[in-house]
């Protein structure tokens, strides 16, 4: 594992690189991330998703929560080894906390972003307070 | 125009947000980059992704040494509006700096990072020094 792990410029990012999950089957981008070492060794791991949230200074198991954990199928890094992409098979249809099934919901039509996204989930139900 | 720059967030990401370009046509991520107001602004004006260049810290006009613009299909917003995400058409089939179609031709196999990626062109032809 130090062999990816060594590969990955985690330095020029102040210990963080960007992390894009992609549906495997869809091609559909379902949101954008961080990672640090310690995120992509557990996923390495694990085979389940784990980014580091930089709002709470923390690793961040995606789905642990929701339940909607994304199951790795494919690993890359891009030229110049600051960010990664994974093929992920997403369990419960939404990687978005706002229900949606992608974090990418808002397009721009007529000179405005507007919501295009599919409602998947309701997260007052999802993340009971 | 203001109204979609007004929505993305720059602050957050000290004036940048990131930005994936992927392949229209076939969902591929073609590469990941920044971009700063300016640059997003002069990709809603002239339909070409204009990225923010961190290392160089200047605007970066894809493909205009290389002719391998990438026309703009669509944009989107991730629901933290600090990532936009383009639907392109790649000019040249090959987005990436090293000649293959896409940045993130490293995958892992068998616990190591290999180049799985398509090679379209010869990077020392095509940016004569």
């Amino acid at each position: 594992m130090d062999k990816i792990l060594d590969t990955v410029d985690f330095e020029k990012g102040a210990g963080l690189v960007t992390a894009i999950a992609q549906d495997h089957a869809t091609g559909e981008i379902l949101m954008l991330a961080y990672m640090n070492r310690e995120s992509l060794a557990e996923t390495l791991a694990t085979g389940r998703a784990v980014y580091w949230t930089r709002s709470r200074q923390k690793l961040w198991r995606k789905g642990e929560e929701s339940g909607n954990v994304q199951v790795v199928k494919s690993i890359y890094v891009d030229c110049d080894a600051d960010a990664i992409l994974m093929k992920v098979e997403q369990i419960g249809d939404a990687a978005c906390h706002t229900g949606k099934r992608s974090c990418f919901f808002r397009e721009i039509r007529d000179g405005e972003f507007v919501d295009v996204g599919e409602q998947v989930f309701d997260p007052n139900e999802v993340y009971k307070k």
